[in-house]
């Protein structure tokens, strides 16, 4: 392979299809999206925008459920095939063992990152109504523990890495402000514990037409013998609100602030009816990616629309060529 | 006195004039301000939002200097007397044994804080070209040592706590957004080492007209038998632009983020010449408070229109008593 996968599984009941024929695009959606629809718990609104690892033999989840009220949840899930899925009617029901963490108000948008032995669960949480990057950890998606928030206000896609690099645990963030932030770059954060967070870096800024309002992480990053592989999202601002596409950069293996080499294009755009249509009008917003460290299988679970959740499928040889051939190296 | 000053320093040099007789207000003018003159450098287009500390039989600071490009710079600065200063024409120019942190872009309104045995500066820093809170420490005030930035932008107003609380440093701020930030709360972070920093406590929201529309902490909290004192500006949006005030309240000497008593009105705003008049008009901005141990004496150093830098006076019998009388206890 291009880039060899360090660090990942085996993997081989990943989703899959083959790529298309004739298909010139990088990515490609699975037939079937969207996988989860809008109504595939009884109090849902919408279901998009959502994080599925593997665990057990199987898939298990954590999904951003906006009831009917519209207040924004989380739910667990499970699944065998990572296709069909069972979330959990009830929303998550964090255990905080310090009365000083604020009680749940919100959350939405997770991801969850394996890190040693245990699942950390990053959203966007309330704290006093401000949204910032809230934490848990869960062994078996049934008993969810909160801990502290990672970050201040105002900030939202808190994306981990799922190893500790030179001794020190480090996530993604757009810094953002109170309300649909008309700005926003990716930053990394360092903490020795999980707890406190430091030594901040400047990753990138939005730089191509598509990307121009703001980017932020997706998935947990990928590890490769060539750097860490990380799909993002980024906004163009059109005469009709906000449109959010995404593509992938490839950041320094050691130093993960330090970008190699950056998509020159959006790798998926919102183009299907599934992706323009629904309560909000073109976004395709990834949150999590499955990957097979044999065959380099990568399956990206995307928000549709605010709406709806779907599959695509790449692999990390696409990628990285793809990167290579048409990327840009920064200066 | 009402509130025994804790850990604080006789300082009988304190600069000082009475209260004018038949004044009915808290806090009152030097009658000679301004005292640092726009032009006392040669380079200013306008000094202010400046720290003045006490250092060795007379006084130091960290002052805002902005030059006649408009760049924001800090200058250090000396005075026998707290009102006549000699600020070094030159810029400060801080050292960095880290090159992963960033080159100086601009840095302004400072607060310095002696904790331990040094000198600690906060103020608002550029990580590329975005606000947040920039550190470092001085022992002379000759040469000045940059560490890590605390938080992620966007953050403006770092004002830190004299000591560690329950083995924590622990630090103010306001996060805020890229530009004139139309909202605003102050929050309180903690850090084992001033390096990383976690916990992050909401301290307090907007609340009266006066303040309507953001506030944040101003000088170094004062430490009572009672509390801490904190003096806060606050920012009403009238229609030609924002007005800033400050006040005061007070903090619980253990969890600095509960507040105990919190004033109902300003208690100065800009209504004289020199603070309705210059770059910004109408902005009275506090950075630093010189404390008396012995009398209870309080000199407060304040921004003036964005231009040049005056003093106020009261004690902590004055402001304490002022908030029993008319302040708020929240709920």
């Amino acid at each position: 392979m291009n880039g060899k996968i360090i660090g990942g599984t085996s993997l081989p009941h990943i989703p899959w299809q083959d790529k298309p024929a004739g298909c010139r695009d990088v990515l490609w959606r699975y037939t079937e999206n969207p996988v989860i629809r809008r109504d595939a718990v009884p109090c849902a609104n919408s279901i998009f925008n959502s994080a599925a690892v593997p665990f057990g033999d199987g898939f298990a989840g954590v999904f951003r459920v906006d009831d009917r009220a519209r207040n924004m949840q989380l739910h667990a899930g499970f699944s065998k095939d990572g296709i069909h899925w069972d979330i959990q009617p009830e929303r998550i029901e964090f255990v905080r063992n310090d009365p000083e963490i604020q009680p749940f108000q919100y959350g939405y948008d997770p991801r969850v990152c394996f890190i040693e032995d245990r699942y950390y669960v990053t959203w966007c949480n309330a704290l006093d109504w401000k949204p910032t990057i809230g934490m848990a950890y869960t062994f078996d998606f049934r008993t969810f523990y909160q801990t502290e928030n990672a970050f201040l206000p105002f900030n939202r896609n808190g994306v981990m890495f799922p190893r500790k690099i030179n001794g020190m645990y480090m996530m993604l963030s757009r810094p953002s402000d109170s309300g649909h932030t008309p700005f926003g770059d990716i930053f990394l954060s360092q903490s020795p514990d999980l707890t406190f967070w430091g030594k901040h870096r400047h990753v990138m800024s939005p730089q191509a037409p598509w990307e121009s309002t703001k980017i932020g992480a997706g998935p947990v990053p990928i590890e490769t013998e060539r750097g860490w592989l990380l799909f993002y999202h980024g906004v163009l601002t059109s005469c009709n609100g906000f449109v959010y596409s995404f593509s992938a950069v490839l950041l320094d293996r050691d130093e993960p602030w330090k970008v190699l080499r950056r998509g020159r294009e959006y790798l998926l755009s919102p183009q299907r009816d599934y992706e323009c249509v629904g309560d909000v009008p073109n976004v395709v917003f990834p949150c999590a990616a499955l990957t097979d460290a044999d065959t380099g299988r990568i399956a990206i679970y995307y928000g549709c629309a605010d709406t709806c959740t779907s599959l695509c499928f790449t692999t990390v040889d696409d990628v990285l060529a793809w990167l290579d051939e048409s990327g840009i190296a920064p200066r």
